[in-house]
């Protein structure tokens, strides 16, 4: 197995995580996906909710859950002693762990002897699948989608999962590809790209999309950014073994630089960076073109966020939205990322 | 430590392997770093020689080696059960064990107990440094070259080798960067950049080439290419961590394809090649130059690779070189890289 395959529906842990922003990869997965998510599950005196039934894991594991998911962060990255015996109690409840923190469940010997005990798994999406291939560049079938970025955490998940749902909406047959964690979590599998040992990049970009029937579509979710000093390998990876077909350039309004290095990396004007991916993913596909601009406005009122992303649609000649937003200019996109005629720039 | 600090001179260890092309290692060794190579050793009844003293490792150790390599290589990547005995020799006779290959010597029981006893090091080159970080972009002083390549296995560490040779000769004060096994061993230290985890590539490459005095030169071994499906990403994270001043583009005379694969991948005119390289490159260090191309002509007689590396020269208007071949073309390729007015081209 190249890729990961998680174990689902979901309980929800939100541990005794009182705050909403570290309890982000449960949220993710109430919103986009529902519908794997049976339950949630805090401690005893945490008041914090999610909206979803409460339920203790036996009961979670009656209703049909079969994992529970870490869905809480702490600062220090690791499991909490005062979680290990509800996790035990999961355990015990027939569930299997899953978590993406940074420190190894197995490295809790509680954790692993109950694991043993009991034959629960203890998945770790930190962690690529073993045995990936060297990429081999040959051609798949089946159409591919890329979000890129200008920049890192701008919304390349949540573009290809807005693309993914209306994608699905119009009858297409298409599938999200996950490559980092919360969007594995979301997917129920994927590769966490940044994981990946280097030689293996490209290969496991290929193994996370493999050949499909010639309507079937990946959507397959972005990871760093070629403008990235940090990250443009793995952008690089993940784009040569992604061979797409269609790019969707991700950016947030405003953005003028590379967010969290202290050097001095601006964003150069979209167009060059639309060139820039369309030149190296010529290199692998040579019909690849773009669907258009996903513009994240999430800083801008109502009125403001409509002005810019008319604005950029008209100076670009590219179907321009904000997929959060939606309407009209969404639709838009989607069609032009289907429909290669409706794009109006290569 | 952040980057692989071998314990040198060496031993070279030829074991039962008799054919010249399964000791590439140790034939690298003797021909790149012939002042850290104290002898070669072979087992009993091997007939084969590299021209060095031949010495068994007790008399190898008093001689003054730190350290035997394991200097030939096997179909399968491991130790033979008939070397355990000569490496257990090696290591009662005070010298660690240094190795590239696939299979680590710890999973040999004997191996690691003998080294647990002796309190010898098992050495890896395989494995890159623990606790690499994540590049930062920020400029780092010192001046530094990296050799890039059309494709794989065309001379891009031997470039940098022989370019780090010419630099010393001029009085220049260089270091050689490794980035693959046989260069760590030459240098002695350095990062198998192909194995580091995706997310650290570039910080690797950061690490590999420190900040140095202004006048210090880093000569870089470039890994695969930004025009190899496969290895793109691995190529893209060591040119954004090099930070480079100075590129040579290496690349093998009248090869047209990407080779190894079953794929066609064409290799495009060499000045694309260098579009595509700078282009990427002045993201993190806009003054980035051409010193110009460096032309393997192993497969050419005499003659022939004259007249290709002339007429390459007067097409590109760029020094070209082959440095094996070495004569007034390579002076010319040294001084070009050195001073940016001899620099035809940007």
């Amino acid at each position: 197995m190249n890729v990961l395959d998680l174990p689902r529906p979901y309980l929800l842990f939100l541990a005794d995580v009182t705050d909403l922003s570290y309890v982000k990869t449960a949220a993710g997965l109430r919103d986009w996906a529902r519908d794997q998510c049976v339950a949630e599950w805090a401690l005893p005196g945490n008041p914090l909710r999610l909206g979803l039934p409460v339920m203790a894991p036996a009961e979670a594991a009656g209703a049909g859950a079969r994992a529970l998911v870490i869905g809480a962060a702490t600062m220090g990255g690791a499991v909490r002693p005062a979680w290990v015996p509800a996790l035990v109690q999961a355990m015990e409840a027939g569930l299997d762990i899953i978590s993406g923190m940074h420190g190894p469940l197995a490295s809790v010997p509680e954790l692993k002897e109950a694991a043993t005990r009991l034959g629960r798994q203890l998945i770790e999406i930190r962690k690529p699948p073993a045995s990936l291939p060297i990429a081999t560049g040959r051609k798949r079938t089946g159409k591919r989608l890329l979000t890129v970025g200008t920049d890192c955490a701008l919304g390349k998940k949540y573009t290809a999962l807005a693309l993914t749902h209306a994608f699905g909406r119009a009858g297409v047959d298409v599938s999200f590809r996950a490559t980092g964690q919360p969007g594995i979590l979301i997917a129920g599998g994927g590769i966490p790209m940044d994981a990946v040992v280097s030689d293996f990049l490209a290969g496991a970009a290929e193994a996370l999309s493999p050949a499909a029937p010639a309507d079937h579509w990946d959507i397959i979710e972005g990871q760093g950014s070629l403008l990235h000093p940090s990250y443009a390998g793995v952008s690089l990876g993940l784009l040569h073994g992604s061979q797409p077909d269609v790019l969707v350039i991700c950016h947030e309004a405003g953005r003028k630089r590379i967010l969290g290095l202290d050097a001095h990396y601006p964003i150069p004007p979209i167009e060059e960076v639309i060139e820039l991916n369309l030149m190296l993913a010529r290199r692998v596909n040579p019909g690849v073109r773009v669907g258009g601009i996903s513009l994240n406005t999430s800083r801008l009122s109502e009125d403001e966020a409509r002005r810019v992303i008319e604005a950029e649609a008209r100076r670009t000649g590219l179907p321009c939205a904000d997929p959060i937003r939606g309407g009209a200019a969404f639709d838009q996109l989607v069609e032009a990322c289907l429909e290669p005629e409706a794009a109006l720039a290569q």
